[in-house]
Order: structure tokens, then C-alpha cells, then sequence
């Protein structure tokens, strides 16, 4: 007997990006919603509310059928778990760390696409990620080799507390191969309309020589009229390198779908090395619109500006490398979602 | 509320091919009736006849149980659409481009086997191909980063046009990567008895020092007594080098299934660098016979022999490297397709 | 019309491993009670009980998400078959070889986790394993490209011959490649009471320059009280290398679930390159109980530990690389096994 559900996503846009000082790029891309991804999961009812589950999830480049990741094809998330109602899940393998979970969800624009979230926080920069990992798998998104314990759900519709602790073994190994001794942990308060939450991280590996790398948000949604508005904060340390990073994101109804918009600011401070990086700040707006095509399909369309201090050179991805440093980069997207 | 389907085909052989020079190899081998392959696909009805659909497809090498690109594991197709009864599909993604599409219709053995036509379209010979995209990705059967428009099709047995325009956008890129500026577009007609139709395309990569690759197809089916049959004509060309292909293709239905056959001759020329290539043609002959088992299931035997003419060294795939130069390799396979 | 059935297992545990000199290592492993895994098969009846039938399976590692595999996706199983009640099965593909089919099954740890029998045969050691194909790709387990005839299955319930005849073409390549010439035969009976059976292979490759390496195995299972017992011996030899394992193997249903264990021992003896093995034998027990949650679910434990001889460095997997030489090495795990 077989148990199992296949779903995912297919998203694609024309997208548009111009980096100071090096012209625009046309492309098509892959994900500018929402990552393109194929998901297997399934569960097994033990009784009495208590359940064996997996969830096995590969992202993929629609743009060139490549998988997302070149060495794990289950780059996303693989995971096995025992739940019960009253005691929660526990869940172990690869998967999503807790600093990630409560960031992600203040971002209008879920990580990705021309205004996600994650273009300020690339390991490109001189700054902590840089310091503590070099350009190896960081802990900023997920991390292999975990092991959770997650709070029971509040019953649907209900308010309640939710959060988890996360560990993984370093297992004797390397930054490279995604060996990472982590501990992490996320707490929050959610209500129908609002919820709070703080979450923080700290990662060692054999690339750690200065300590640990520290990972910390905090942040909030609360309506506003018929808007949804968040704030959230984000602090990334290593060594004398810290970075600082605030957003502000907003949901907004409108007919036929959803406007977005987001206002992100990444301020770096301390040294690398000797190389003072404080003053290679940036900020990025972004905004967008979800036209809905059907419960499971949409349409989009994406615009973001990433404002470059100093030294950085944060960019919109899909543009040509070699920005002026401090530069601006500027991207447009027009795309396609599909959720099944 | 998850809308997939999975369908695919698996296709092994037992074949041995013998290469001028270098003996006889016998091999299990994948694929020889139709590519092995696994396909995820689905599709939203947006109401009004409009629908969003994916399809992605992976490749598969059941002999030894890789998968059939090293890099792309959707090798096969990975698209997103968006259609109307009226004004058609749009479709993005890494796709087949038009004038393979073309071409492989007329080619009774698919393009695939040890009679298929890729057999005399190889990039391991001195002509066109080799020239514009070395050992790269070509852009002879599919290219990335595409986006497609294709004319409505005709209501379920009725005759009419039919054809699209693809472009894709080099990205900035590199051939190595897939990455190309490629424009094509084909039409045809098409009825019960008979088709014609026309496809050509240009490409340019960061290797096309020369100008343009270029791609025209032009091919015709049409019914003669019980039989089917194909006549169709391909030319690439890049700089001063040219290859002209002509296929000639035979389907007869038999008791139990059906006999095929096909006539295939390349004619090289031009130069590639300072050698001459005009005197590197080859002709291949292709005989083939499927028996259905089921509706989704068949047997096949197959063979065929490719004659070389000067430096030539177009081989059946499955044999030993190193044949002689205008040799002849000459392949026999019996196997079994299942479709799902 | 789309016919397939997807299965797989996901298996993880928290496992701690110390070899001597070299201290404990802790870890998220995959797979200790059974490899993780994804199976996508399907089946075509051809009317009168004939029918044709596909297997692809991948093994995936769930701690970080990676395919088993870094190179097979299909790793597993990928095969084709076409069988009928009365003449067996015609099977073609990568598959399991005659010698494991026969062997794992009197493992009573399924050749996996800390206490599988794997880790006795390991291409790490100096023996007959490691001279015939270096750390390539060896036919302990499978091979690609084999063609195989399986006698039909008994009735269910019935008692019955079983078994069948492998082959696989070398196809002129590499052992680096998996490309080996491999003969095998596998024959057995079988009762619900108990079971006999004994087989063997050789496989040549470009690496086998000493002649054949050869690998033949006998076992049986049988009855005792309420437990089930198994004793198993295996013999791989090339040149002047052999390896003699015998294993003796126990299942006692117990409340909830099953106790499980196992005496392996490793008997090397004569000579790679000039180098005498014979003193580099090892020992391991194991231990373990599994407590079915469901028919799907299960939660187990398992411990082993083995004792080297001479220069002898077999571990349990999961620990930290360079052991001392004769030393000893011991493994804990806890986990969970879902079949889907």
C-alpha cells in the first residue's frame, strides 16, 4: 500500500536587470513568485492523533531544467517526523533553520524573485556569511544533518505560542560538505490578526576560527484596514563583523489580486581581516502585483532598486556581473506561477 | 489540491554495433524505439477554454541507471504554459526548438536508435555544428531559456495550420552553459493525409565568432497506398562550412505491428578553419520492425548501416571509439518499449 | 493512460559511532534500518498472464538531501522486464547481482545501519575487493547493463525452485564506468519452513588483470521455535586474494516487534601485490530490536561493534576516518523507518 501526495510549483518570468556600469541582461527565470520545486511527501496515521510523516522537496531551474543544486537533489527539504497533538513533531534530516523560518515569512516577496529578501544578504559581500563561510553552504537558509522538536499546532483558527529548537551534529566534518554544528531555536505568538516572533541560531564548523557565527531575527505582522503590514530584524555576527539588517514588507488587496511592497536595508559593520566593511550599506524597495488566474495560478509582476554604499555591490540576480562597486542595480520581472 | 500526472517510457535493447576497424561491441542499451524517460505534467483549467499547464521531463539511461544529462536533469522538456483556444500557447522554458520539431517528425526511427537520424547529425565531425559550438550544447534538438508562442491547434481531426515562433535570450552567457540567442520559427499544414511544413532558426553564443549558426528544415509526409511516408531536407550552416541533410522515411503498417525504414544522406561542405570538408559525407540506411504487445507495450528489431565517404566517421551509437576514417559502422538491436 | 505506482522508504536515526583512537562521532544518518529511497514502477498486463513491467528506484541520504548517488540517479534499480507464468522473467538493466540477492537476505540488518553486513565488505581494506577494482565500482552488490532470466515464482504459499542466470556485457569499457562482463547464477528452495540456496558470479574488467574476480556465496534460513535463524557464506576471490565471510543471523518476535541479531566474520587471507592480508581478519556481532508503530512505521535500535585483526581497519559507518590499525570500532543508532 502506498501513501503519497506530488505537488510543487512551476514559475517562470521575463525578467530584466541593469547593474550600474554593466547594461541590462534579459533572461528568463525561474521562480520570480516562488521557487520552482517538486515536492514528495506523505504520512502514516500511528493512532491516536499520532503520525509518521516525510517530505522529500527538489528545486529545479524551469529556465534550463537544471535542479537547483548540483550536489543535493533534495536541496530543499527532506524530512522525516513523529507527531503527536499533544507533544509536537519531531523531525530530523534537512531542512529549514529557525532564524530563516520566522525571517522568511516577513518578506512580502517570500525570498525571492527581483525584490526577495535574500539579495541582501548574499555571501557575495564582505561581511559576516563571507567571514564565517567563505562562498561554502551557509546556515542562513537551511541546514543538513538536524534533528527539531516543534510545538504542538494550535488547533485551527486559534491563537497560540509555536516555535521549535533546532540541533545538528557537526559529524566531524566540513563548512564545504554542509557540516555544521548548529543550535537554534524560534518562539512566536500567532493570532488571526497578528503574530510575533524571535528566532536565533549560532553555527560552528572547521571554517569558525573566530567563534561562533551568530544569527538572530526578531519581527511582527499586524493589520492595518484591509492591508497586511510587517517589520522585521535581522542580526548577522561573526568575529568583529556584524550585519543589521530591517524590513519592511506590506500586503495590500486589490481586485483581481495583491499588491506588495517591501523596503529592505542591510548595514554592515566591523572588519574582515583588515578591511573595514562598515561602510558598505544598501537598500533595496521593492514592489510587486499577484494577479490571480485561478486558486493555483497567478500572474506577477515584480520591480525592485538595490542602492549600493561604499564598497557593496549587492545586486538584483540576474544581471552581469563586474557592478561598479556602490552602484545601483534595478530589476523587472513579468511571470507566471503555477501551484499543483 | 495537488493535479499531476506522471507518464514516461522505458525502452532497453540488446544491440551490437561494429565500427570499421574496431569490432564488434555488444551492449545493453537504452532507448533504442524511444528515449527512457520520466514526465511530470499537469494543468489548471483558468475557465473560458484558458489553462496554465507545466510539463517536466527527465531522461534516463535504464542501462546503467543515470540519468541521461550529467548536469540537466530535466534535460527533456521543463515548461510552463499559459493557452487559449484562440490565440494559442505561450510557452517558457528549455524546450525543443523549431526546426527539430520538424525534422523528428519525418524520421521513422524518431531520431533516436541504432537507425535514427541524429546518427548523421553528430558535433563529433569537422562541419558546421562542431565549428559554431565545439563540444558544447548546440542548439540541433532543444535550448534553454526559451519562450515559445504556437499557433492554436487545429480542432481533433480537422486540417489546418500550424507552426510558432521561439526566442531565447543569450543572458549574457556562454555556450558552455547553454546559453544562446537563438530566433526560430515554423509552419506547417497539416491533414489527415498528409503534412508539410518548413522550420529554420539562428543561433549565437559567445563561440559564434563567425556570424550566425544557421538551421532550416524543410520536410513533407503524405500517404502512399497502406504506407506512409516522409521526404525531408535539413541545412546548417556556420561561416564558410555547410552540411545539407536529406531523409527519406518509409512506415508500413503489418501484421502486428509495423515495418520502417529510412535513407539518410549528409553532404558536407565549405571549409572549417582551413580544411576542407566536402569530401566527409555519409549515407545511412535504417530498417526497423515493432510489434505491439499492447497498446503500451511493443517489441523492436532494428538496423542499419552508415557508409562514410572521405574523413568521415559518422558511427552507429554503441560501438568502439576509433573508427577508421570513411569506414563503415554498421548496428542490430532488439528490444522492448513500454509506455506509461 | 498513465500506470504507475510510486513506494520508497524514508528511514533516519541519530547514530554515534567510535573507532578506537580516534573518539565518538555523532550523527544524523539515513537509513539505518533501511536505505531511504523513492521507487517509481509499473506494470502492462499483455493478456494470458504475460506481462511487461519497469522498476526505477533512487537511494537518497536523508540527513542532507543528496542523491545516494553522485553520478546514478537510478542507482538502485533501473530495469525493464517482460515475464509470463510459465517461463520466468526476462529482465533487463542495472540490478542486483545473483551473489547479493542470495547473501542479504540471511542478513538479518538487510546488509544496512550499524550492524549491516556491508561493513565487512568493504573495497577499503586490502583484499581481493579492493586489487580486482581499486575503489571503482565493484559487483558486491549490482551491476549495469545485465541481462537476467528469473525461474517463474512458486504459487504463493507454495514451495519452490528459485533463481536465475545474469549477465552483462563489458561493452568494451571501464571499470571506473561500471562496464564489467559479469556471469551469474542464483539457485535456491524455498518452503514457508525454510530455505537453501547458493550462487555465484565472475566479472572481468579492464582492471582484472589477474584473471576473473570471483564471488560465490551459500546460505540458508530455518525454523527454530518461534525464531527464525539464518547461517551464510560468502567467498570473493582474485589471484592470489581471497576473502572468506561466513555470517549467522537471528530474528526473534518478541512484544511490539522484532529482535534482531548477527555474528559476521571476515577471513582474509593471501596476497595483494606483495603484501600478505591473511592477518587482517575482523569480527562484528550486532544487535538490534525494532517496534512497529504500524505496518508502515517502525522505531529501532541497533548496536554492533567489531574487532579487528592485523592490520585490519573495518569500521561502522559513521565514524571518524583513520581508526587504529586492529582496532575496534562500535556504533549506536536510533531511529525511524516509514515504508510508503
Amino acid at each position: 500500500q502506498s501513501s503519497i501526495t506530488i505537488g510543487g510549483v512551476i514559475d517562470a518570468a521575463a525578467r530584466q536587470v541593469r547593474n550600474e556600469g554593466r547594461g541590462a541582461v534579459s533572461s528568463l527565470a525561474s521562480g520570480g513568485n516562488s521557487t520552482s520545486r517538486l515536492i514528495f511527501r506523505g504520512s502514516d496515521d500511528l493512532g491516536d492523533g499520532m503520525s509518521a510523516s516525510f517530505h522529500l522537496e527538489t528545486g529545479l531551474l524551469l529556465d534550463t531544467g537544471t535542479s537547483a543544486s548540483a550536489t543535493q537533489f533534495w536541496d530543499r527539504r527532506s524530512t522525516l517526523s513523529l507527531a503527536t497533538p499533544a507533544l509536537g513533531e519531531l523531525r530530523g534530516g534537512r531542512d529549514y533553520v529557525p532564524t530563516y523560518t520566522l525571517w522568511t515569512r516577513h518578506d512580502p516577496f517570500s525570498y525571492v524573485g527581483v525584490a526577495g529578501s535574500t539579495n541582501l544578504l548574499a555571501n557575495s559581500q564582505q561581511g559576516p556569511v563571507r567571514a564565517a563561510f567563505g562562498t561554502t553552504a551557509n546556515t542562513l537558509v537551511r541546514a543538513s544533518n538536524t534533528l527539531q522538536w516543534l510545538l504542538p499546532s494550535a488547533p485551527a483558527g486559534m491563537a497560540g505560542l509555536e516555535g521549535g529548537v533546532m540541533v545538528s551534529a557537526r559529524e566531524g566534518g566540513n563548512s564545504a560538505d554542509g557540516q555544521h554544528k548548529l543550535q537554534g531555536v524560534r518562539l512566536g505568538y500567532v493570532t488571526k490578526a497578528f503574530s510575533v516572533g524571535a528566532a536565533t541560531s549560532t553555527t560552528e564548523s572547521n571554517l569558525t576560527t573566530l567563534g561562533r557565527f551568530r544569527d538572530t531575527s526578531v519581527g511582527a505582522i499586524g493589520e492595518l484596514g484591509m492591508a497586511r503590514v510587517s517589520a522585521a530584524w535581522r542580526r548577522l555576527s561573526y568575529g568583529p563583523a556584524t550585519q543589521t539588517d530591517v524590513m519592511l514588507g506590506l500586503w495590500w488587496p486589490v481586485a483581481g489580486g495583491e499588491v506588495k511592497a517591501s523596503w529592505h536595508r542591510a548595514n554592515l559593520d566591523g572588519k574582515v581581516g583588515s578591511t573595514a566593511v562598515q561602510a558598505n550599506d544598501a537598500t533595496q524597495w521593492g514592489l510587486g502585483y499577484v494577479y490571480s488566474l485561478s486558486r493555483r495560478s497567478a500572474l506577477y509582476a515584480s520591480c525592485s532598486r538595490i542602492s549600493n554604499d561604499g564598497a557593496a555591490t549587492f545586486t538584483v540576480p540576474g544581471g552581469a556581473s563586474g557592478m561598479t562597486a556602490g552602484g545601483r542595480s534595478t530589476g523587472y520581472e513579468l511571470g507566471v506561477r503555477h501551484t499543483f
